[in-house]
């Protein structure tokens, strides 16, 4: 399945390495020893095609997570886009103090402060206009260290596991806390995984007709069903009905999607990225409020589970090679 | 990317018809013609596969769903299978019913009385041993009237409309009123369709740890979400994230999904199977209790959409040709 060079002048032929920006360690040979074990027709931990279900958490394993998740970086910028239709938010919290980036403000709000923003931001319009909202934001905002586009902070050594495992016969799922109809827009064609294959937390949707007589799913501002922690291995039983047999994750919201996939019969593999670069991207685990890393890693030592260290075990971070 | 036939002597290549259990007719012709359209290249109303998402209907679309959904058959199964460790249930309705036969007492219950059997039968379980008890049941039931499996009550024309939509690029997924759960442990075996394509009524599943220490997800007696009606489009938007460009349904909790579906821009194909034929199999539509078909038939009419009549349609109904 996967490419293969032909040395000129030797006649041997040296396949190409799937996962080139990986470093040479235990971590990438956990993935490739995984993989071929459970692959290998005849072999005791070969598992059939249909049963190769992979999934990944989004946020800080498939892309960047900071400084703040990328998800409310679009809900402040649609705030600011959406303000001129709302004079009330110039005096109003905590639009209030995303107008007037007075960030201290909007941490003070905390998680109460974040649902109103949640709810201007992703209720009171049809799906198909979410979805909208969302494209133009990935087309136009840039992340404010790297100044790049969000969607290009996405992790090269990752977007060469994704296709490696599809190489090998796995469907490849996100399950992710964020929000589905966030990721939808764009995740297929940044990694290559197709919309319904996307588990996220969600809100309620009506189905309605609108003004112009035709039906239309319209979205609620009250959230439905919030797939992080334990919401994720039932948001896998929900979405995909099969137990994964391969996870990724890097947080404590991830440590029940691992618990669950590694906990199945035959050969398993539960993976953490551990975020150790603060020059190329971030450092940061047990005491962050982004993308918190404490128990699981405490587990991830106790059971085995393979640790990405980022400093060491990737080569490139984000794609192109920029940094 | 269909079969063909070589035909000896004359050196033609004649193209074998995918839907050999379909008689010729309009209804055939508008799948045929649909498919051609949206997979032409370069025609106007060429879809890429990645869009070629078809739903369909289970109960009275893909399998037989009278005298009673088989799923409901499956609970007064497993009421009587389970009576021997609920003694109380000799002198308890609904369950008292349905130890005594006593199906008039057991109708007069109604839907409240469906709950406690649902609650009993399909909670207070891990996911796990509900999958078992489903395939205990299709492996060893029988339909009252063809004394037969229930998943061989499947339609064979809909088998060939599956094989034949897929081998045309699409997708196909189920998006049924019946439990989520139920369907996933024998769709693919049985349709082709795997599990994380079937979209369906859920109850809620709880992560926990069992007294082995394993971590485990639950079956509780609560229903969660209703796949059935204006519920359909909006657990297609959920579970797929994309609109539909072909739907079959069979009855008014199909509407609203076809309404969906058809309202997209480009070509779009909304079906329905009419239960016509009392011989081969059954007649209803309008008054019948299950899979009423009403306010659908009407809409049908009045937009276009092909309605499937099964005695003049299909040739056979069943697979194997036994009926």
């Amino acid at each position: 399945m996967l490419g293969s060079v032909a040395t000129f002048g030797g006649g041997a032929i040296a396949q190409t390495d799937p996962l080139p920006s990986w470093n040479e360690g235990p971590v990438k040979k956990s993935i490739t020893e995984f993989v071929a074990r459970v692959t290998t027709q005849g072999g005791s931990d070969f598992v059939p095609v249909s049963e190769r279900i992979a999934t990944f958490d989004n946020d800080g394993t498939l892309w960047c997570e900071q400084p703040v998740y990328f998800q409310v970086a679009f809900a402040i910028d649609r705030v600011k886009a959406m303000a001129p239709q709302h004079p009330e938010w110039k005096t109003t919290q905590p639009f209030k103090a995303i107008l007037d980036k007075d960030m201290k403000a909007l941490a003070a709000s905390g998680e109460k402060g974040l649902l109103p923003i949640i709810a201007a931001t992703h209720a009171g319009m049809t799906v198909e206009d979410f979805t909208k909202s969302v494209l133009e934001w990935t087309a136009t905002a840039r992340h404010p260290r790297f100044n790049r586009p969000y969607i290009e902070l996405v992790y090269q050594p990752m977007l060469e596991l994704l296709s490696y495992l599809r190489a090998n016969g796995f469907k490849t799922f996100i399950v992710s806390g964020g929000g589905i109809e966030f990721m939808r827009p764009w995740v297929e064609k940044v990694y290559g995984i197709p919309p319904e294959q996307v588990v996220g937390s969600s809100g309620e949707v009506k189905f309605q007709f609108g003004a112009d007589g035709k039906p239309e799913l319209m979205k609620l501002p009250k959230i439905e069903f919030v797939d992080d922690g334990p919401g994720k291995p039932v948001g896998i039983n929900r979405f995909i009905g099969r137990r994964p047999i391969f996870a990724f994750g890097n947080s404590d919201g991830d440590l029940q999607m691992l618990q669950w996939t590694a906990a199945g019969e035959g050969a398993r593999f539960a993976g953490l990225v551990h975020h150790t670069d603060a020059t190329r991207e971030y450092a940061y685990d047990r005491e962050s409020k982004v993308g918190k890393l404490d128990k699981a890693l405490d587990e991830a030592a106790a059971k085995g589970w393979p640790v990405v260290d980022m400093k060491q075990d990737w080569k490139t971070i984000f794609p192109d090679g920029t940094k």
